[in-house]
């Protein structure tokens, strides 16, 4: 299970500047910020944010890279069993993007890699990959959700035809709200401690999370080119403020890597960049029957297949 | 330890008429809107929200008595040590408000009061009461701290002196935002698990936790009457966008009856009319050095003795 644990972060260091570099290209008005900051304890990170843009009012690709002594809660958080950690030092790297749209027509992406390594005594106790790439749509299009489970699917299959429909499943699952009863968005794919077997090599698992990687900037140019231009009015616009209510909802609520990030004093202000810009509550809001709010509200629901619908 | 739950429900339902009667003549323009509701497996709510007043942007007061068999998770979730749930019954009633003003010089206020009984084969096990009342100002003026924290003492100090000091304390560590070593606002008081003992029977701390209940209107009527002329701009509105995020985050991360809430199933909209109208999130704002802001930031600490400052 030994990988080169400085060529996977340097790998994802990489890929986002690639990644703000085209982002910035394709946005063609504003341009990220960039905040490097250090952990007390060992390692740290490079926050990128971009405000304000022609297509982006506020997003964030963040890279990180800490390491050292194993904090006292992250095994119990990790739910790793293990006796003592007094020996023990982690190494855990990652990328992390969120971006919300000016145009309430664009929906709010995600996506995380991240690579996880704890050392007992110098020699590698558990390693693995986790990571996923979901979208928010405030309005819901077919045509977008299609072809964005399309891409994941491929980008799956060329790995291992399993992938797919388990990972998808897992995005399902873990991008939910429950006290709504609804999911965050059409889904997308997750994943978390994928290590090692017989089947697959760590080597295999990486060539995997960098493809995860590698596929996040085509699907957004796409999605990006189609919606951009849509118009909308201030119907549109209160309505994106109140599915925002519900992405903070999230986050604030059922993220783990938002819990994990917040328990273990990580930077706040990195953490807390998936926010939306603003966001809206009004009490008990229902849209109108039949309305494209209403369709999307009743397609926010687990287990639909987006590739292939009945 | 015997108290007529049924008067308790009874005096709190009836506050919430006369503090909705009272707050929609202060607020002049809107009116609350009622819905009612019932848990299934046991009792209900009513719901009274006010949205686009003159003074009042968002607000509710809502009223509830539920009980049944015990839930599940409750007693663990509470906390309380009980062998088998098989014949215990709950009663659980309260009234809770959050205010969210128009004008950013009027501050966010929230009151609780509630009463839990647990019933094993029909005789009490446990019973308290609980409840607070605290202030989170976007702009703090001394001034308004002062008074408020003077009428939350003189209403203590009518029953114990020692429950302000005591429960001042609480509401400082209570109404806490950790992750950015924030106070929610200027405090207030904050208790739980309020039980009968040697010197306070029952009905002594229900008629404590009523004259708290009954103080919530003269603190809201003064600050209204104060502030809700003053003069704003788009400068204290922004800033007024970026309090009300944290305010989501207190109430989304560590508020216990927002989480218990969700967690037991109760009514969402219902807990969450206490989220603000919007929130902002900027990316590391801050606010110049010795701003109007920056002064309130700096004053968002814990143990700061409002009544007789330094």
């Amino acid at each position: 299970m030994a990988i080169d644990k400085k060529e996977v972060s340097s790998w994802f260091k990489e890929l986002q500047n690639d990644i703000c570099a085209k982002l910035e290209k394709l946005d063609g008005k504003a341009a990220f910020g960039t905040d490097e900051w250090n952990r007390e304890d060992g390692g740290g990170g490079i926050t990128r944010i971009i405000e304000t843009g022609a297509l982006i009012e506020k997003g964030g690709v963040n890279f990180s890279e800490v390491h050292g002594k194993v904090p006292e809660n992250m095994l119990e958080t990790l739910e790793i069993d293990q006796d003592s950690t007094e020996n023990s030092t982690f190494f855990a790297t990652g990328v992390s993007i969120v971006l919300h749209p000016n145009n309430p027509m664009m929906p709010i992406i995600h996506m995380n890699i991240r690579y996880l390594e704890i050392c007992d005594k110098d020699s590698i106790s558990s390693n693995w990959f986790g990571g996923g790439i979901d979208l928010s749509p405030h309005y819901i299009f077919k045509e977008d959700a299609r072809g964005f489970h399309q891409m994941l699917k491929e980008t799956c299959d060329r790995h291992d035809k399993g992938y797919y429909p388990t990972f998808k499943k897992w995005a399902d699952d873990y991008f939910y709200i429950k006290h709504r009863n609804e999911t965050r968005g059409v889904g997308g794919i997750f994943f978390d401690r994928l290590s090692e077997t017989k089947e697959s090599s760590i080597d295999s698992l990486f060539a995997f999370v960098k493809d995860v990687g590698a596929v996040f900037f085509p699907i957004y140019e796409q999605l990006a080119n189609r919606r951009r231009n849509e118009e909308y009015s201030d119907n549109e616009l209160n309505w994106q403020a109140l599915r925002r209510g519900r992405y903070t909802e999230f986050n604030l609520i059922y993220d783990r890597g938002t819990k994990f990030g917040l328990e273990t004093g990580g930077r706040v202000e990195s953490i807390l960049m998936s926010l939306p810009p603003q966001s809206k509550w009004t009490y008990n809001h229902s849209p109108p029957d039949g309305s494209p709010e209403d369709i999307t509200l009743k397609q926010l629901r687990k287990n639909i297949d987006w590739i292939s619908p009945d």
